[in-house]
């Protein structure tokens, strides 16, 4: 049961998070005030148990993968502070909840994105959240760095900022997500497996087929929530996307078509999984969760 | 002669930056000119110097530290982009250009920013750029990512940011700019020092005195700078720090009372290296320089 285990995997990486907001000074307080807010929000946990659950596909123990998970959490919420900021998407309510930026200020928001980016260098290296050999952990900040970065996450918000308005067809709109919200969840399963100390190139490459299915049926079932939940559900404002003009998968396909590829999507993501034995399920719930929630 | 040293680390530090800038696609190459706009300014490289500097006192070969320059120059220039945000320092000009929301947007700045952060952690990782063991590599890591960070640079710029108006005394402005160029000065010296792979424990702890005093007394002269160049010298508003009411030396100390406390830093610094030979000159030359400066 995927939720079973995701409430598991949010439990052991809120823990481990908890341990990273302590302020060594009073001058500090409200900067790690405003960057525990920004990252203690209830959210989902996707892609820390994403790494959790690709440290266990390969044998390992999921507290192996706690570094890791923190990392890409905090990587993700960084991203939503400086995401919703009145420059970017000029969100106020995130989860429900005040944004950062009218939570607090916006140069608090965008002091507290950039250092949780930081924080999250700083997490995958912490010895007290995980610990494997020096070029394990080399490979690991490599890969973080390069998917966060302007060849990935970063990069994917860039193009999204300059695609508003813009009519994308599949393939431009497929680039943007692989970098947007693609790479990070790739890396999540990367570092994960990784952490396990146990990752074969073949098995690194099954799961990364597997981590791009996803990704890319994560952001088509995005779009579809967008067009159907309430904002209640969603915790956000709904029709914002289509409202902004943004490019989604229902408007350049079709709700129906969208739907039949989200779902084709989950069937290439479990493809991708066969080589591995009874330690993947919860990777295969996952990719089943994924296109079937509601918000 | 620092002129002459100055000249070659900033040819040399530019030339490794150069290669860091190339759009991995049409798609990304506003990102990547807005990144490199914010970098390749004419900046003075005195980080990038540091680096250098630090590997060749303790006998190592400039090139070693390339990684390690451009890292901490990458996260300079991040902090610089962010910090002339409206919502932040609200500044136009920067070396006598527009500053990079100006040129590009505010959206685009703040990505490049971003971006530039993890550049950092990538170049210092970069094979192309320094080779080093994992170990060495992994503790560069850690220091970069946490005098970058909550607890480093954007600490200091929380605390500045929260000190306008207030009158802070001497203690705790030292505080503030430990944290906000301080941290980062500090981590210069220590990973070029680190890349010339003979890095011993108190030779570490020399470098790290040295960092200290060259930190404080570069700050000082700022706001020496700040009260006494002209705006085209200076290359920004003079006297901005004083119209913001920000906290400054002059103002606490009185201005003969700042440029006598620069030059005990100075002298401060130079007692640091004495354990070093003639392969730390550039360092004591840059010392005297840092309290010499017209801007």
């Amino acid at each position: 049961m995927i939720a079973a285990y995701s409430a598991t995997s949010q439990a052991r990486v809120n823990a481990a998070l908890e341990t990273l907001f302590n302020a060594p000074g009073p001058e500090l307080a409200r900067l790690y005030e405003a960057m525990r807010y920004s990252v203690m929000n209830g959210g989902k946990r996707v892609r820390p148990l994403l790494a959790y659950a690709a440290c266990e596909a390969l044998g390992g123990k999921a507290e192996q993968a706690n570094g890791a998970a923190c990392a890409v959490e905090l990587i993700h919420a960084y991203s939503l502070v400086h995401d919703d900021l009145p420059a970017m998407d000029d969100d106020d309510l995130r989860r429900g909840q005040p944004t950062t930026h009218k939570k607090f200020d916006e140069a608090c928001a965008i002091l507290a994105g950039d250092g949780l980016q930081s924080l999250a260098f700083s997490a995958l290296l912490d010895p007290r959240l995980s610990s494997c050999d020096a070029e394990t952990r080399l490979q690991m900040v490599s890969a973080l760095a390069l998917a966060a970065g302007p060849a990935g996450m970063v990069g994917g918000q860039a193009i999204d900022l300059g695609s508003v308005g813009l009519k994308l067809d599949q393939k431009a709109l497929e680039y943007m997500h692989r970098h947007k919200t693609g790479a990070l969840i790739e890396v999540s399963v990367k570092l994960g497996a990784l952490a396990s100390g146990h990752a074969a190139k073949d098995e690194l490459k099954s799961l990364q087929s597997y981590a791009q299915a996803i990704g890319l049926a994560f952001q088509v079932q995005d779009d579809i929530l967008d067009v159907e939940s309430d904002t209640e559900t969603l915790g956000k404002r709904q029709g914002a996307d289509i409202a902004r003009d943004k490019p989604t998968y229902p408007a350049l396909l079709g709700l129906d078509a969208a739907k039949a590829y989200a779902l084709e999507l989950r069937d290439q993501a479990l493809h991708a999984l066969r080589p591995f034995d009874a330690a993947a399920e919860p990777l295969r719930d996952l990719a089943r969760y994924i296109v079937d929630r509601r918000s």
